[in-house]
């Protein structure tokens, strides 16, 4: 498994002002080759124009885009030398399931991979953070307690990471039913929601460190003494007792290892981004 | 302190189905006499005739409305007089700092008292349900995590049941943010989050059951290790560490004083209710 980082975005990141999540990116590619992949949306031109716009203003030299519109387009030989020499991928939002159902088993998700396990960034926003883990969630209600038979659809992601999931537009979209619904399906993993404008900085499979405006909600489930979620009828609402959960925000930590956070401050995390 | 029951009710619980919420408090009531206080609310005619069409289909014959539109009107008479011999209140939604800034202090809320010390039953939806306790949340962003310097109104409340904060509409409007907020401003109060027709029952002060549709969240401070609240400026974004969550559904429930969930049967409080 990779050595890179991995930076994962909550979706709405700020891309016209101090563009504090965007900046960290560009400050960790250095004088290294970024591409950005619109493969997630229908609109990638403008997408695509937003996000060039933001990453040269940062000082960002070397940047590309990569448009893939198909499977087909994903084996075309133009598309895989876009990343000859890239050390970062970021994935811009849209539909989590168009990015693995283009991308998954081509030579191209091979040169991801690739990247990222030889010490490169694998950026994502929206979308393009749902899809860094192994299981990823793909759809499911926000604004409501869940159901037993409500469907929270998930599919199988990058798996660049193992042992999280990943939601995101967390507090936006009152989505902490959902991903507590998620983490009760396998204690395993970590439900990781991500506020918008609000980031995950991954390094070594390990060490998370917010940026950015918002929270992150950790949710833990491995203490759950008590859940409904095999047992009950369809219609009945999710039970479950003893979840742990933290809100980290911008400067805090979180080991993925020991599942413990640790508080950081803000303050010198945003001057180190902005200095 | 009291030794009747409150009914603590999320907002819009069923009032033209099965009614299982207003059943159960018809059941409590039995032959006893229930007077529905509007006094929240800027419409309570139309308020009224919606709950006494519930109310009568559900056999309460004993119901009457006790209409408050100002202090001077909760000072008058007849106001008082429409409380002779009732065994239960019901509060309505509206603004909680009507019912508190027009009742409070007045010979009414003393009798709310009297009839729920000597074991009636005090129900409320709503901020009919944010009422019931010492410090009542009055208002706060949904859909956002809480930033330290966010507005997060309080003010006192009824002081029925002591320990608790309580906000409703609760996935449906994106709260946890906030009730975590207020819950890390003092761990000593147990949050607890209703969602939209979803009520717990609370007898004796101590032992509470769910009964409804949705989900209570049961937000619990006390073993909180770390937290910002106090200490980081204002645009900051709230951090707080080690918080235990519960996520409950109908027939489970949960003890105050210990602070421990326990798993219930909700087919079987369903049918004791509608049997």
């Amino acid at each position: 498994v990779g050595h890179g980082s991995l930076l994962i975005i909550g979706g709405k990141e700020d891309k016209t002002g101090e563009k504090l999540i965007l900046r960290e990116l560009v400050q960790m590619i250095g004088s290294g080759k970024l591409v950005v992949s619109t493969v997630a949306s229908g609109e990638s031109k403008e997408i695509w124009a937003d996000y060039e716009r933001a990453f040269r203003s940062l000082g960002c030299r070397h940047v590309w885009h990569l448009e893939v519109g198909s499977r087909e387009d994903a084996m075309s030989e133009r598309a895989i030398r876009i990343l000859d020499d890239a050390t970062a991928v970021f994935f811009t939002g849209g539909d989590q399931l168009k990015i693995t159902s283009q991308l998954g088993d081509t030579p191209i998700y091979a040169r991801i991979r690739e990247i990222y396990e030889s010490g490169g960034t694998i950026a994502g926003t929206s979308a393009g953070a749902s899809v860094m883990c192994e299981t990823m969630l793909v759809s499911g209600n926000g604004h409501s307690s869940h159901r037993i038979g409500d469907a929270l659809r998930m599919a199988p992601g990058f798996g660049l990471v193992d042992g999280l999931i990943i939601d995101q537009h967390f507090a936006e979209r009152g989505r902490i039913g959902r991903l507590v619904a998620a983490v009760s399906q396998n204690p395993r993993l970590i439900g990781l929601g991500l506020d918008e404008n609000t980031a995950v900085l991954v390094r070594r499979q390990k060490f998370a460190t917010v940026i950015g405006d918002g929270a992150v909600y950790v949710v833990d489930g491995r203490r759950v003494t008590s859940s409904n979620i095999a047992l009950e009828a369809e219609e009945r609402t999710l039970s479950v007792f003893d979840v742990k959960l933290h809100l980290l925000s911008m400067g805090d930590k979180f080991d993925l290892g020991t599942r413990c956070p640790s508080a950081g401050s803000a303050r010198a995390l945003e001057q180190a981004i902005l200095d």
